[in-house]
């Protein structure tokens, strides 16, 4: 049970879909956000590879929620699907990922501690294998959001599916109608 | 200097202004966000009370431009102006706040901490102080959202002014014409 009364059946509108349907009001920008950061075109981070940063960002944070949805969409639009997802989770240094998108990466586990984290050296390392300032922008604002919506579904403790093919059933929706208010 | 060249004067546009012209397209929904949690009137909390949430969790985030800019914002607001705001961010237990706001900011802290830190009992307190479902639900959202702006700033380590003029004067536009693309 959440810890207020959503006004919906909770099993049908899981996770961060609940809060968003209690107050559409901020749903509306939330979905915004993410459809711009994570799945709009032309962009030089394909949304899988972009979903791969807020998946990598929501497991730092312990979100079950976001951590399982956010890896079925990347799985979804990865040519390598969940294998890569699960590789990166477990271990980033060795995970079969360009050495660009290895460094935003970095950089999206040093925003997840705390802005600060971000350092010049770990800014220019992501310069150096070729990443922009829109990449080094975008992964910066991925990782701080999923800071944001990772405490915003547990912060009113939602319901999060045990059942994998219910994440799977979300990316279906995700990859064929982006995000919206569910 | 920022990490990424941000392509404004950033004394003109310091802390987050910066960022939102570079990247418009997700500087609208930011801004719409912001403009519904701390301004959209009717709403229980005064914007003076919510902006205090906000100067009170990124505060705790270590975030100077936002503790600074958020902390003039509810002091424009606030009756007791910044002595409150100074009160509640040296010492919450002893600040002259409702005991409601006071476990409203409770909750804000625990988020700031991660969403599981947010417990039934946190929730019960504010609740038995007369918090509805709305304020507890903004409550968390403000504080989510605010971990998010913190590292959005300083992971992109935007230029924070130290002349608390800067602020004062940044709150005059804030309170006037709202939140919008700078």
């Amino acid at each position: 049970m959440a810890h207020i009364d959503l006004g919906v059946d909770e099993k049908r509108f899981p996770g961060i879909t609940g809060p968003m349907r209690f107050r559409p009001e901020t749903g509306q920008p939330l979905n915004e956000l993410a459809e711009v950061l994570l799945r709009k075109q032309p962009h030089p981070l394909t949304p899988g590879e972009r979903e791969l940063i807020a998946a990598y960002v929501s497991g730092l944070n312990d979100c079950d929620f976001c951590c399982s949805s956010h890896s079925a969409f990347a799985a979804a639009q990865l040519p390598t699907g969940m294998t890569l997802v699960d590789q990166v989770r477990d271990n980033l240094a060795a995970a079969p990922v360009s050495p660009k998108l290895r460094a935003l990466l970095h950089i999206a586990g040093a925003v997840q501690e705390g802005g600060k984290n971000v350092t010049t050296d770990l800014v220019e390392a992501a310069r150096a294998e070729g990443a922009t300032d829109l990449e080094i922008h975008d992964t910066v604002l991925i990782a701080a959001a999923f800071c944001m919506f990772n405490r915003y579904v547990d912060g009113l403790a939602t319901f999060a599916p045990q059942d994998e093919g219910a994440y799977a059933g979300m990316a279906t929706r995700i990859v064929e109608h982006g995000y919206g208010m569910p």
